[in-house]
């Protein structure tokens, strides 16, 4: 039963989820492959008590691998995503190099696992910041059919990268020193005690004036509900947090849903954590959920500007059921 | 024409701000009278080159004062407003003690100046997050009339005094540092690399569920707007970042109002800076707009879940147009 796993980007933040989630899940790996770009090849991994060094990534890595996980950007799996279908091996891709291709499953195995078996060698992963919103909305929807989605982000600087939570931290060093000449690389602007209405870092925005990360919330979100009439709006924003999203999700719903039933729904919905007790200050938190597996809700209130309208805060770890956990999870139902 | 001034809660984040405004403003000052409670009093401040030593608030402290800006808490603002009113002077009070009440003029003098004349000793000065969202969105009511607000608001630490400042930069310095020990005094969780979706920090929620301070929001929009049939909900969250509001709003309006017409409308409305440049990365943010005294509008995209939506990004320094400079300028109106 055990499998030959490739890891694609395993230096990555994601990369050392993906280590970190096999080996706790007890994921059957037969062989794991670790690979990585030329200047990460040589590096010294552990898992399962072993030392395994990174390998160069090349159009030959596949030979005899099952299953890819591939999380180092959408460029290197546009270009290797092919060679390890070619090798037999099926791909979780975490970029969102064919997240949107029609004949590409994108999916949250709490939402829509039957997309799976639809796949052609590649399943995408979906964005972090909107699996995590799915995961608590899809129990809503199926019982009360939700019309549209107001969302506003709260996105740690872990979703771009562990050269990120560098930047974060030492710019965040400079200002409390007092100092004046940090020198950025990575974000546009001042990230640490600010907040960032752009994501991604570069290259963010559209015509529209929306941001990539604003479209992926808007169109991942309908593919994986399978429900192109939901209507979404976003606004994505990077906080000096380091691990963790957070969202304040605005839904109006076709049916009459109270909190109560809401909170009902969501205690016993799969891979959702109801903390949900405002008298005793009790709500989901970046730090809490950080390494935890669950999506965390609270904040459940009826939005009184509408007839049918409820607010959430949901927050989830956004590099383990927002990137390594999902795609893991991905991998053990094609097992 | 100058007239005696008197503050209440000098030495607070507000009352610093009140001394600072007055001054680069050159309002009118004959006697300025610095006062706070019995902890304050005897500190020296200084005030157009001239030292003040600040004294304890009694309800004799009034004497001679024609303007009374009160920044101390609502419970100072219920105690000492009416002896303030009863030797003659006209309050300005930032507390939301009075905000509520009918006989109380809410006034944001971009907004509702005409309500000034209709006070009865008191104006109050509404709550930072409200100030500065109708300060942008008022021109857009005008013209195209919203129906419904949905806002998502990321507050600095400042909004909760300086000694939360103090607390956010401490708690920084111990996570950086990698100790697990730090005592919070004020914070009801962890501030520092966190985003904590309850404002104020203490007896925050309502029986529904929402925080007093979006109920603020909500109610204070509407008798600022002077017009009740807006619809608003609202979800506050504190974000560490030390000085300036920022806020992610999504409006919906009755007559379509495109993109371009927002930016041309906010470019000229007073009290408004437009920074809406995405191609080049050109938002507002908070340490840019901390010291200004303008609502900096940027981000303003067509909300496409709905036929007339728009969202919008809005920053504003929370301690000047959120609270001094706003009742100073109304105070300068009162003149």
């Amino acid at each position: 039963m055990a499998v030959n796993v490739a890891i694609v980007g395993a230096t990555g933040a994601v990369g050392e989820e993906f280590i970190r989630i096999l080996e706790s899940r007890k994921f059957p790996v037969k062989e794991l492959r670790l690979l990585a770009s030329k200047r990460s090849a040589g590096k010294k991994m552990r898992f399962c008590g072993v030392e395994y060094t990174v390998q160069e990534l090349t159009r030959h890595s596949f030979q005899g691998i099952k299953i890819a996980l591939f999380s180092a950007g959408s460029s290197i799996s546009k270009e290797y995503v092919p060679y390890a279908i070619e090798s037999g091996a099926v791909c979780v891709d975490n970029s969102s190099a064919f997240r949107m291709d029609d004949d590409v499953p994108l999916v949250v195995p709490e939402v829509n696992p039957q997309d799976i078996a639809k796949h052609h060698g590649v399943i995408a992963n979906p964005n972090c910041s909107t699996i995590q919103m799915v995961v608590a909305l899809k129990p809503i929807h199926d019982v009360a059919k939700i019309k549209r989605i107001v969302v506003s982000t709260y996105q740690s600087v872990s979703g771009a990268g562990l050269k990120a939570v560098d930047e974060l931290q030492r710019e965040t060093a400079s200002i409390l020193a007092g100092k004046n000449d940090f020198q950025r690389k990575l974000f546009p602007h001042q990230i640490a005690f600010n907040v960032l209405p752009q994501i991604p870092q570069s290259n963010a925005f559209l015509q529209n004036g929306y941001t990539s990360e604003e479209l992926k919330m808007v169109n991942e979100t309908k593919k994986i509900m399978g429900d192109h009439s939901i209507r979404i709006t976003a606004t994505t924003v990077r906080v000096p947090v380091l691990r963790c999203h957070s969202e304040s999700v605005n839904i109006e719903t076709e049916k009459k849903i109270t909190v109560a039933e809401v909170r009902k729904l969501l205690a016993k919905s799969p891979g959702v954590t109801l903390m949900d007790d405002p008298a005793n200050q009790v709500y989901p938190l970046a730090p809490f959920a950080a390494g935890k597996d669950d999506v965390f809700v609270g904040r459940i209130r009826e939005d009184e500007s509408i007839d049918k309208g409820i607010n959430l805060w949901i927050v989830s770890d956004n590099l383990r059921k927002g990137a390594a956990l999902n795609a893991i999870q991905i991998a053990e139902k094609l097992l």
